[in-house]
């Protein structure tokens, strides 16, 4: 152990949630032990550029990589997602923004402590400890951008913003709230554990404290059913599984064709990055509660307990909305969720969250349904198939669109690099 | 398998949720199997009074007993609580509630799905079917009923109701809201799952639809640490320890003392049952995070990291208020937050969980806290803590009590009887 001329005690070597809690005695206040000195993060990026991903960490995704985590990650029990607007009024603050959060989106990441603790406790905690003990739980971090960061003058970034990152039409049936709609930069967090997510964010947050602001968060969750040990598809409150249709993310050649953007697809810096849409969908639940099954099955496309597509017994089971019955009609309606979806030839990756905060006030209906987040190389492909549903989509009657986002997210970072670099880097 | 009348496939014995899903076949819609009639339970009450706790059911909590389930029950992970006013209009109405709520619970908490979905579809799903694949998950389900209840003069209840059974008094920096205070009925479902948690108060809501609406209702969340196995006390979002000094629910003496109403305290329905209080909690993080770790622990009184009274060493060890430094002063602070629980001498079984349900949108803060839920034989227990804790406590600068109920939770069910039995045959 050093001790540092500020008065931080600083173990030399990394010291994960759990490890701390069993090497503190906490009689001694304040002496607690992190992952490294925040004085040195907050000194802009000294050692802290020479962070690993630690293999040895329990539960752990990778920070580092080709791609950013949170999007071919295997989708989590938990997210918490903020959007946010940012204060600063440079590139190079905002530049430097990115730098300050990249150790700390590591060393969470690991499921480190993002700090020492001052040993006299006369300073506030540098991490907020509410995840202390527990480990990383898959925690995964995604950061984006949102097309109102680029039109802020001062930051001079507006000749870097790509074509296709731009506020989404207007859809049918759209009731968006402004305050669920858009942001300048966005931070996906999921994890195996809800208040991992949630410290993620709030030490990002914090650590950024006057250079952004919240505009909108969410929380959501998913619950796996598991069979023989093997997690299979959640359900959303509707009781039907979602996702089913996503590329093979271990298929690299489904993945570059549908969500990481390709050289030449849009701005450089975004090469091999993807674009989120966000969409807090509220689910009206009492009125599909009131609905036959058939008719919600026809809805979907799907029947409900297997997720298998109408007529056909396996959730794995091949769509082909084609299919007709002996009278010529199609099995799957035309009118159905997945048939219209299938029908607009585009494909996305799903990565949605269902949530339940309360009622809405005004009419004591709950205000619970599906923080619908989806991955691609060109949020297009989002819009042609909402689109395609807009127009007559049967599940249009039991669900309304009350938040909107859509963030261009980063390519993966290399040790060294920070989060962003490829866009700072172009100019 | 036997086929009914009415066009329902019953199978003869009982069917998880998992199982379901292993035995239907999806391809022939609306075959699905569940583990009695939904038809039965609605014409009120029939066989279903001979359902059982289901002893080989996965992650059980046993719905029949002395107490009702989710009071000494171990703390899960989640809980939706519900608040509900009654629609009904008569105590015989208010009686068959209760009586057609009975099998649900012990469906839900067996993990089974509560009805026969129709074979051909046309009628909606019984069972909302959310929770599919789930097993159990620890869920309980505890069932209150509040003064408010007992002020609806057509029910006839108001002889009935127990002098310590209303609304808590205004306490010192109350900001109480309407959308989140008080209520005719509570239900709080608890779970180590949140769908399982939401599915259970979704359905016996559902079930009831146009005898109850819903007044409020929160989410939350426990994360536990976890050490050799053995799960440690969860962290608030303050990152302290909370629940540590608990009456001991193996402690049949202790129960009794603190929690447990018992012959003579009350109306004589209420032996064997609980008062349980809730408050929702904001906790202003952006204040907290700005104070020192040092500030922190002498509000709390406690020791972040290990838990440890002040001056202690580990969780367990007695918080012994009145142990004085060399100077004489008190080492843990006459305003700190157990230090003033403590001298109120009054005792109570906290059972509390986090949430984080976006931002309050006026401010831009995190709208997030705690749902604290507290088990005592007397509401007066809470009040005095309150209170002695409401003039001075360091902990008021940081939080704000946003919501509030009181609600008389019944003694436990017998197979046979149903809930609230003791309150309806008193009369």
């Amino acid at each position: 152990m050093t001790e540092t001329n500020n008065g931080e005690k600083i173990l030399d070597k990394k010291i994960t949630r759990r490890q701390m809690l069993k090497m503190t005695g906490a009689g001694a206040a304040g002496i607690a032990i992190g992952a490294s000195g925040m004085g040195g993060i907050l000194k802009a990026f000294g050692k802290d550029v020479f962070l690993d991903d630690d293999s040895s960490a329990t539960n752990k995704v990778n920070f580092y990589g080709k791609h950013q985590s949170g999007i071919d990650t295997a989708v989590q029990t938990n997210i918490y997602f903020a959007s946010l607007n940012v204060l600063v009024k440079s590139k190079a603050e905002l530049q430097e923004l990115f730098k300050m959060w990249t150790p700390l989106a590591v060393h969470m990441m690991n499921g480190e402590t993002i700090g020492v603790e001052y040993k006299n406790g006369m300073l506030p905690p540098k991490d907020t400890g509410e995840a202390k003990g527990l480990d990383a739980r898959n925690l995964s971090i995604t950061f984006g951008v949102g097309p109102s960061l680029f039109e802020k003058k001062e930051l001079g970034l507006s000749s870097l913003k790509p074509t296709e990152l731009k506020d989404l039409p207007h859809f049918p049936k759209d009731q968006l709230e402004e305050v669920y709609t858009g942001g300048d930069i966005c931070i996906q967090a999921c994890a195996d554990d809800p208040q991992v997510a949630f410290h993620a964010v709030r030490n990002l947050i914090r650590a950024a404290s006057g250079k952004v602001s919240m505009k909108w968060s969410q929380a959501g969750f998913n619950s796996f059913p598991v069979e023989n040990g093997k997690k299979q598809t959640p359900r959303n409150l509707f009781a039907f599984k979602d996702g089913t249709e996503n590329p093979i993310t271990s298929s690299e050649k489904d993945m570059n064709k549908v969500v990481w953007v390709q050289s030449g697809d849009s701005k450089p810096w975004m090469t091999g990055g993807s674009y989120l849409v966000v969409r807090r969908i509220q689910l009206h639940l009492e009125t599909w509660d009131r609905t036959a099954l058939k008719e919600q099955e026809n809805t979907f496309g799907r029947h409900r307990d297997s997720g298998a597509p109408l007529g056909k017994k396996n959730e794995s089971d091949a769509m082909e909305i084609e299919r007709k019955d002996e009278n010529g009609n199609y099995i799957v309606p035309e009118n159905s969720h997945v048939f219209l979806a299938k029908q607009s030839k585009a494909r996305i990756m799903r990565r949605s969250y269902s949530y339940s905060s309360g009622i809405v006030d005004s009419t004591g209906s709950y205000d619970a349904g599906l923080v619908f987040i989806s991955f691609q190389k060109n949020p297009e492909q989002f819009t042609k198939i909402q689109n395609q549903l807009g127009r007559m989509d049967k599940l249009n009657e039991y669900i309304t669109h009350r938040g909107s986002g859509v963030f261009a997210c980063f390519p993966g970072i290399k040790k060294g690099s920070y989060i962003g670099e490829a866009l700072f880097n172009t100019l």
